[in-house]
């Protein structure tokens, strides 16, 4: 009789060899174990109407009520364009990125002058809508317009957690659900690895709200189960 | 000559209409706006050595030097086992998330007694490692243990944000790639949509380091191309 055994071969990294990596290599390494991150192009313009488009794999929920939004900005000059433009006109806007202009997404991350706009340079286009002074990306098929609500300095390492309200909403009305669920796999956005992998999804289930001693139910994804079916 | 053109039709949810939304309906509606989030289990245990397991959808790298890794507490007393066991002990693990294991993560979720560990109630398995008096998860193959550097109280919606250092990893050596990359869908590490919605990843590809007026370059996921290659 076979016995089938997996063995899972698990490599132990402590804490002084995390410190004596090289930098590019830590770098690589730590940005892996967060595991899948979001893709979004942060777009903005200071009040000489000069835009800028910035890719983060930071943005991160921070809450529903009010409708709150949280994204990590290093202490690179680079970024610093995105900074400054936020609080000079108190707005910005995120933009999911899918498979259709990732590639578009990740050149904005080189290093462009002050007077070069990402979205020139990429091939990107800027789409305005009344009454906010900020770009979107037109090609994103689910975006939104932010307003900076706080600043807040994490002295560990130099960077700061920019988190603002989010005060409009444009979204692909096909994957939108009766429920407030947004299909994003339907609006193909993608989702990062580490530093520079880039992977589309492929749906698993749906799952209902968890209560003890209950087994889970399955939703499909074209279900549209409503806000009062569970 | 038939001439195919893509409309999308965006659809506007303005300030109003997401303030007027049903609690639950915009619940799942904002938390479907900042993309894929990771996916993954931290687990904690106090004095008394009771353990306790919860998944966290809102873990966010922050820096590689120091290596550091934040997440989000929400304000309900549920997670709140989860704080006081890092606050008493100063220690948690980060245990990402895969395809074998993504209902029981999510059953985490149910609002078992303080009394209940997560990991008898789901069927996981805690594992320990000399050294730290955190619990693993022992079916995860990418887990860290992360000493508590910082925690940042939010006041716009009563949240926290938990900064802390990545002390110890442990990782499947097959997936370590020598440039410090992580081949986390290698791992079948899962990915989250709004507030329940599970997904696997299929790669796209990786991308070099983007410089300006420079065409991106491809790196399949299954190439090492090591630290000095670029």
């Amino acid at each position: 009789m076979l016995i089938k055994e997996i063995v899972i071969n698990l490599k132990h990294v402590d804490f002084n060899e995390i410190k004596a990596m090289p930098d590019r290599k830590r770098a690589m390494f730590i940005n892996s174990l967060s595991g899948f991150k979001s893709a979004n192009l942060i777009a903005t313009q200071n009040k000489q109407a000069q835009t800028n488009l910035a890719m983060f794999s930071s943005v991160v929920h921070l809450g529903a009520s009010p409708a709150l939004v949280g994204f990590i900005m290093r202490p690179d000059n680079d970024q610093r364009h995105t900074l400054n433009n936020i609080i000079e006109t108190g707005y910005y806007s995120i933009n999911q990125v899918s498979c259709e202009f990732y590639r578009q997404a990740h050149q904005t991350s080189a290093r462009y002058s002050k007077h070069q706009s990402e979205f020139e340079e990429t091939n990107l286009s800027p789409f305005y809508i009344d009454g906010f002074n900020v770009p979107f990306v037109k090609e994103s098929q689910l975006k939104y317009a932010v307003k900076l609500q706080q600043i807040m300095p994490i002295s560990l390492n130099n960077t700061q957690f920019i988190i603002g309200e989010i005060v409009h909403v444009m979204c692909e009305e096909e994957a939108m659900k009766s429920d407030g669920y947004i299909d994003i796999e339907a609006l193909e956005t993608v989702s990062v690895s580490g530093l520079d992998g880039y992977h589309r999804t492929q749906s698993l289930t749906r799952l209902n709200y968890a209560k003890p001693n209950v087994e889970l139910k399955n939703y499909s994804f074209s279900d549209d189960r409503g806000i009062n079916n569970e």
